[in-house]
């Protein structure tokens, strides 16, 4: 068995903001050398997701309403996490887009449909964050 | 390590279809002759779902009504991503129940709970669509 | 490859209710010795989750409110589903925060940032349930 480990570390300047990650993902399972297995891809972080979608900048917009709509973040006082912390929406939000993906490689390539594309999604951010890409195969 | 990898294409008739592919996964996963791995299943569209839950025919037609209420396709209007495309809340719909599902595969079979069952949702149908199946074990 | 098949089981005293799962996988992990692989961690249940988020009550409770807002439990009889049963609620609380989690194994240990803890999640309970872990790798 083949294993390739790695953490990403990205600045991420807002508080909620969708990152590519699909070209540092591609390059490591072809770092790897892994013909036949999967990827894993997640977030380090419980307010933040990494998510399969369009590379399209209108539904990311889209998706930023839509969330804050299901689970706005204020008033900050409706949620009994908020305290010394104000991020509440951000763990609920997470929730929704998902905390990982697993996707097949196959004859050394990432095997996705034509317009997939991964993503990691920050709902709480403003500071350093990372995510994890682990591969394992043959 | 054995290895399987399959994709299904499919003829979906609706906009918005639940089709049971349980049947197809436990067949793939005979056939690999893996008798401990995982198998993954998921989508190759991104308006689409593969999730596990109950065979039953009203709580889909509750599921439907769900998440129309969650994310509704009209007005058409309402999603910036909506321009030559309609199908803005197909890409939220699929975010909801999920793109892919791992499931264990233990003595040669699909590891699952009595009541688990695993189907493909289409959100944007009315075309062919196709899914992955890719089993990885011994 | 190394491989590591159990299920837990729990008895769950209250409809909705969420319990820590994470010492169990974390042992598990150790007592498969795999040093380098993935576990996966699933609800046999279709209506119960495994999910990753803070160890925090104040969260745990804006869950609750928060899932019961977005697929009310109540009047039963909305759901097409609830007839001979009541939970068709439990069904889609359960697609928001997922079946299971996959989760790295790196040098021996779960392979997590920080504040990541993992749950299982049950909506319709007061019964014996159960979860499967399943590790995977060398």
């Amino acid at each position: 068995m083949k294993c390739l480990t790695k953490e990403i570390w990205m600045n991420v300047l807002r508080r909620r903001q969708i990152i590519s990650i699909h070209r540092d993902v591609e390059k490591l399972v072809r770092e790897s050398g892994v013909r036949e297995g999967i990827v894993l891809v997640n977030a380090m972080h419980i307010t933040a997701s990494v998510f399969i979608n369009d590379n399209e900048s209108g539904l990311h917009g889209d998706y930023e309403k839509w969330l804050e709509k299901l689970a706005p973040e204020k008033p900050h006082s409706q949620y009994a996490h908020n305290g010394a912390e104000d991020n509440a929406d951000a763990h609920m939000k997470r929730q929704i887009m998902g905390r990982e993906v697993v996707v097949a490689i196959t004859d050394g390539e990432l095997h996705l449909g034509p317009w997939e594309h991964i993503f990691y999604y920050e709902f709480d951010g403003k500071r350093r964050k990372r995510l994890l890409v682990k591969i394992l195969g043959e």
